[in-house]
């Protein structure tokens, strides 16, 4: 599918990412660049990538494909660091969480920009860094593309064509803007709120006994808490409007569910629960 | 190990306790009472009893252990309707989340308080019913149980025997106020939390497109919300101070972050999910 593919950062995604070519034999040459020292070479041994390289130009020079899987913050700057090196064909893409930015950064910065297509594969850990990379972490999981007016058809039909042949079962169009709030709601507030639990519960008298009862739902929960601090971060720093706005929301259900129980109102709080209940099955089912 | 059981309330946690005893040879026969109607007899048919009772009276009668495990609000009638049937050595235990109101009624309606004491498997499912029970429901599980002063020593070991019996590696005494307190934090708040959670993502105009893109995150974080309705409600009425006392602390935690990310603060917002993080994999290392 593609001669040489270049993949700039190599953590969980990129790791990953670059797995799934080399299983799937979808690409002969994979270079890999990450800046953490090390990194590129423990990636080669683990199968991920067939070429470390010690720069993003290196990394970069006559790929058909560069994958951004770098930190969110730190895309600017890598895209800025590859633009000069791209060849005249490449299409450009990313793996990150929120989407407004990184187009808005690809605009600015590629000099063809209708071969940047955003991606985000809805697929991931609690685990992070190359250790945790898998081939089939993308088995099954829907991945978004957020074309705007100016992407080529060419490049969204690459793009979309690499997701689906390293798992992807459903390629989702949206704009960068609804892709955003979209994440905010199923990602980034579950994110926020499972943090806020995990500190509500250990920070309180009651921990050393609850501790110790804390199972299965407790562990299930608060799951995504203990992904990567620093992903967890870029993504509060490039999606701040539509996460705040949907914790408004949140904080505000919560309250009205907090009078609730405070006033024994058992009708109220039994519909509520039905109503989760019924949402979510109906997600599940769906 | 018993004569006879007698379970009340053949839910998920009364049929899986029986499927237990039965798979385990702990007794030799275990009856089993339904409020409502065809349930006894479906137990019996997956062997999660093996007498069906038409009655509470007909099913304690006789029996050396008597487990009330109904939804909590129903528990109150059922230790009224068992208590003028109790054999004069029978021990009596509930399955229930909370164990303040339930002690409370014991003393206030046992004529020998001292024979029962409060239990509380920490394992469950979001699916609900006999129907979901399954006899290793509680392999692995801690199992609290909530003496008083005046609980009988005897009545400790015995029920301690039957958590363990049936498979749980820990059992931890603490006070009736105790263990609802520290339920409160790492059960009921979570209850409450994903709830809230699940009403949110998908009340909003955002949920078309984000129900495509939520994911495995989205599915664990949110996996109780699908339990029994009228259980949440129950677990609300019956534990409404220490609920409302943790929820209170969880918005406050959650408006902080909010203003965090609302200012831009990036290290404040690293080292929140970085606190969070190291809580909750010395939880899971511990």
């Amino acid at each position: 599918m593609f001669r040489r593919v270049a993949i700039l950062g190599l953590g969980l995604m990129g790791g990953s990412l670059g797995m799934a070519l080399r299983e799937r034999g979808l690409a002969h040459e994979i270079a890999g660049y990450d800046a953490a020292e090390g990194v590129a070479a423990h990636a080669r041994q683990l199968g991920a990538i067939t070429h470390p390289c010690g720069s993003v130009g290196e990394a970069g020079a006559g790929a058909e494909l560069v994958v951004l899987a770098a930190p969110l913050l730190a895309l600017r700057m890598l895209l800025a660091e590859v633009a000069p090196m791209l060849a005249s064909d490449a299409i450009v893409t990313d793996l990150g969480s929120t989407k407004v930015e990184v187009t808005a950064w690809a605009h600015e910065i590629l000099t063809a920009p209708d071969r940047f297509v955003g991606g985000h594969p809805m697929a991931g850990s609690e685990r992070s860094g190359v250790k945790a990379a898998c081939a089939d972490l993308f088995e099954g999981c829907a991945w978004c593309l957020t074309p705007v007016a100016s992407t080529a058809a060419h490049t969204r039909a690459r793009v979309a064509e690499l997701a689906t042949r390293v798992g992807a079962t459903l390629v989702v169009e949206l704009e960068p803007a609804r892709h955003d709030e979209a994440v905010a709601v199923v990602s980034h507030l579950p994110l926020v709120a499972t943090a806020a639990l995990v500190l509500t519960a250990t920070g309180g008298h009651a921990w050393s006994a609850a501790g110790r009862l804390a199972a299965g739902g407790f562990r299930d929960t608060t799951r995504v808490a203990s992904g990567d601090p620093c992903m967890a971060r870029d993504i509060c720093l490039t999606n701040g409007g539509p996460l705040v706005a949907i914790l408004d929301t949140y904080i505000e259900r919560l309250r009205a569910m907090r009078d609730d129980i405070a006033d024994g109102r058992g009708a109220a709080i039994q519909q509520v629960f039905c109503n989760a209940k019924a949402a979510r099955d109906e997600w599940l089912g769906g």
